[in-house]
């Protein structure tokens, strides 16, 4: 069935790819099978996260809008754990996102979090996989700068967009380990307001000081909800992914979600019967040793 | 040089196992080849733990006594995270055993603990597999039952020994979910403090109101300093390791450990080069598919 599904996503089905995704959150059998025997475009993902309330959804919107008014489509995965409702963030989305949710280029999809935290779907590499082999353009992921989940995105995201706003001085400081390493880009959003320039400068040099690369970190100034500033966001993503840089980031990219792939493959087989299994036969007999089951079972 | 050192502890050699030890601490290669190439002889290991304060060592100086009286000889593991120095600890208990660390039938050795807590050392399965190829009669495994100490030493133990004070009441409505649970056998230290009956009867409301297997859990009183009661202890323990559930007890905890050890297996797999190696010369191929990289190398 994967293949079938698989197949007409890639023919644009938004109702195919939705339907695929609910099956990938549930842990439905045979994706990471379908998923291994198809060729997955190669497309780069757009984290943009943040602190709750930083307007990440409404700069969301404000990308949606720049890159269909480029012609461009667009798919967008939302990880929203301040929905209270399980899948009930869909039709928060909904809401928020009213002008695109039915536009023909743009698929939104929110999914439900795991954990009071708000972590990631466990099940997120393989369901951003497929919604690669949607055609859209861009693909765009929505989480919440909380928690781990910064952390996580790093491993999903080619670039990553951080969004804050002027009153964030103090979070800064406190998150700056998790949310700074991360980012591509920044978003000073909200920025028509007062202390905004004393913000944006004390947030460059947060971002520059700790660094011996020399590499400069853009800081952008945006009002999403006027759309002010978007087309810039919009260009420096565009040159990010365009740079130099981007086939090494790949790569680094393509490790950490083998090893993130890895380690859950292992945790089910951990978790497996055949495991039990093996082990009590090999207990049964009179030489048995572990530490040469270990090396038998696990290679 | 395993092979070696392995053969020279089978035959009693305490320099041996010491130096072996060590080694294990740090890591050393060939370890895991070598207690894959040997018959691991089946000792039962007794898990002495409970909070800080509560007289475990001192218990366990009173049981290796009693068992030296009784012609015994005993291996002690000690994982004392409140020693302030790496591998200081092995002072601390110079002093603390001076009964008993330079009798010819005891071999006590403290090891370093890793991360604030007091964690089990990562390698602590090897090195008390390590022991058990010394000859010595019983094997006992100190800890601090702190963080999660207390449930990696259900994995390790064949019976845990939870030792507490009459004082302990607020503190066992805390850690009940961890300690109580793990308990094979309860004893109230410094059970000459008025309080004790009051607390010893508390206790026994508290471990056995939610068991709904009918097992009775013993609750036995010591003054371990004053070497009264220990008796009962190692009496208890005796029956314990003869009953008829010890050897399906046996077999649980050999699944443990094996899950354990499967963990660290590949979480080397994880780090090693040769991933990296494996995942790069894949990705260099036009067709690269990185689930069906993750099932070729993960199986």
């Amino acid at each position: 069935m994967w293949d079938k599904w698989i197949s007409q996503i890639q023919q644009g089905d938004v109702r195919a790819l939705a339907r695929a995704i609910s099956l990938a959150e549930n842990e439905s059998a045979g994706l990471l099978e379908a998923l291994a025997s198809i060729q997955i475009p190669n497309k780069p993902v757009i984290g943009i996260t943040g602190p709750p309330g930083a307007g990440k959804s409404t700069l969301t919107d404000a990308l949606i809008g720049a890159l269909i008014a480029e012609g461009k489509s667009v798919a967008v995965l939302c990880v929203d754990p301040s929905s209270p409702f399980h899948q009930g963030a869909v039709l928060g989305d909904r809401i928020r996102m009213s002008e695109w949710y039915t536009h023909p280029n743009v698929f939104i999809r929110s999914l439900a979090t795991r954990g009071a935290l708000g972590g990631l779907h466990p099940r997120i590499l393989e369901i951003t996989d497929l919604v690669k082999c949607f055609p859209a353009d861009w693909l765009l992921v929505e989480t919440v700068g909380v928690g781990q989940s910064e952390v996580e995105v790093a491993g999903l995201a080619d670039r990553t967009v951080v969004v804050l706003v002027p009153e964030a001085g103090d979070e800064i400081q406190t998150m700056k380990a998790g949310l700074l390493e991360i980012a591509d880009l920044f978003v000073v959003n909200k920025s028509d307001r007062p202390d905004s320039a004393r913000f944006q400068s004390y947030l460059e040099r947060m971002v520059q000081e700790d660094r011996t690369d020399g590499k400069i970190i853009p800081i952008l100034p945006t009002v999403a909800t006027e759309k002010q500033g978007v087309e810039n966001v919009l260009k420096a993503l565009t040159e990010l992914l365009r740079s130099p840089e981007q086939k090494e980031r790949g790569d680094l990219l393509m490790i950490e979600k083998a090893k993130h792939l890895l380690r859950q493959h292992w945790l089910r087989k951990l978790d497996a019967g055949k495991m039990k299994a093996s082990l009590r036969e090999a207990m049964a007999s009179k030489d048995f040793n572990l530490y040469a089951w270990i090396s038998r079972y696990a290679d």
